[in-house]
């Protein structure tokens, strides 16, 4: 859908950051695939467990938290459960008070992703839920996540290779 | 996020059909509101409930369904459990085998969206999973969904008003 | 499965209150219908709602909150997605510190319930954890759900019938 | 709760299988810990990933299919996210058309379970919802699961260690 020919592939070369996910039952639907709701939780999951691993986020006390201001994914492949998916992280854009986190799903073993994605948060006082400036620990753990630029060469960065 | 001064808001009057959703329990997270995964979950609903009901859809023996390609979602105020939203509904491009589905999500007596987004389906034999021509059934009932162009003059329908 | 031809059926006339469900796409499981799971988050709706509409819980904000202990639920009907079921509940049990709540899951225009269960909900200082007594403004609201003896004679479990 | 003092701790030697399982983002609920729908999220994914990966299971297109009759969950310690947790499995009864699966759900190096159930299934044919024998190659993949009888000696239900 978002690729046309003259964009590089999303492949797992252009993520900083990978978490495994095993599917549930639950996630799969009447039609016995995973739901299209369910990857934005994969979305959330990915994003906070690196934070929060990394002590950039407490999600019980933190005075700054990020709220979801848009988000969007774009299905290429069906996922099913049971199975275990490669979630991919890295942030597309470091704002002054916002985060672009961009995700790619794939499937063990595939080069190409089964879909991706993106949601962008705003980071906000936990009470006043007014917009405030990135903390600085957050800056930090995102820091090694910018998307560099997209190099033609390598392997997974590109080339007309698509599954 | 969505909506520039240019653009008029996207108000209950350019939404063609409406389901009440009562919000649960578990649609809250840590946060205290509803959890912006759960936003594509209403979406789900209110496409389908007005699918099934009308017998375009038979989600257990349909020979064609409608798998999702992209969605996306922009959030505009927080909403929480309990209270009972209305998913407005509207169909924004009809083609020839895939149909863009176009919601807003309101808060009771509220006119301006707490968010709205869309999500885009393309139809496939059930079985081999081809895309194929929308069902005339089908076409027959999202007909009416289609969203006409925008009345600047009436209530709901533009103007400067925005929470 | 749990009633014995001595035991009078759980109707909805041994319910004090109900609420309205609609179900969901993503209640609906492979099988084409309501997932086991998804019933107790009907639980936790109909009990949170009831306390929240009552102004006797502050999820935000209660110094004293319910946690689960014991939960259990029996299936006797399928439900599917779309219908909007009746979730009735009533107090088994008004403890000291805890609460059992007994919940009945109806279709609509039915009087023999689709399942049955109940959870124990224990009463704990939000920030310690411990067991505390049931606050007063909650023990007042569920006075009036407290189950009453089963009357013997009607079929359904008697009394005149409940709307 | 349900273990009193002449009743051997349900630990992890008292389970024949074991699947991590990572908590996600949308497990905790608005007290901050996983809220008590999603540990028979847990229950239905240990069952069907354990019959689906060794054949005995084919949720698309298996004649006979397991349907829950009635579940139940003891929880005794909170769970959070982001943490990892091991379920484990047994099998307390495997009748005619019907198997009890008995579930623990374990932290990571704790041997005294977070929660306890069970969920019992009939077995029943797809198309009609009747009851039918277990498929041999079922019974094949629960006989191992299945309980033993309680050794009383060991500290933790004993035993050689489990892995």
């Amino acid at each position: 859908m978002n690729d046309s020919a003259t964009k590089p592939a999303d492949t797992r070369a252009r993520y900083r950051h990978f978490q495994k996910i095993p599917t549930r039952w639950s996630d799969n639907d009447i039609y016995g695939h995973v739901n299209n709701v369910v990857y934005y939780s994969y979305f959330d999951t990915v994003v906070n467990t690196y934070l929060i691993e990394r002590g950039a986020l407490d999600i019980a006390n933190s005075p700054v938290i990020g709220l979801a201001v848009e988000s969007l994914c774009t299905f290429k492949k069906e996922l099913t459960y049971p199975e275990t998916i490669d979630a991919g992280l890295r942030v597309g854009r470091l704002g002054n008070t916002s985060v672009r986190y961009e995700i790619g799903i794939f499937r063990a073993g595939e080069d190409d992703p089964a879909a991706t994605g993106y949601f962008v948060h705003v980071y906000v006082d936990r009470v006043t839920r007014k917009p405030v400036a990135l903390p600085e620990p957050l800056r930090r753990v995102l820091a090694p996540l910018l998307a560099g630029p997209i190099k033609k060469t390598a392997a997974g960065g590109g080339g007309p290779r698509r599954g």
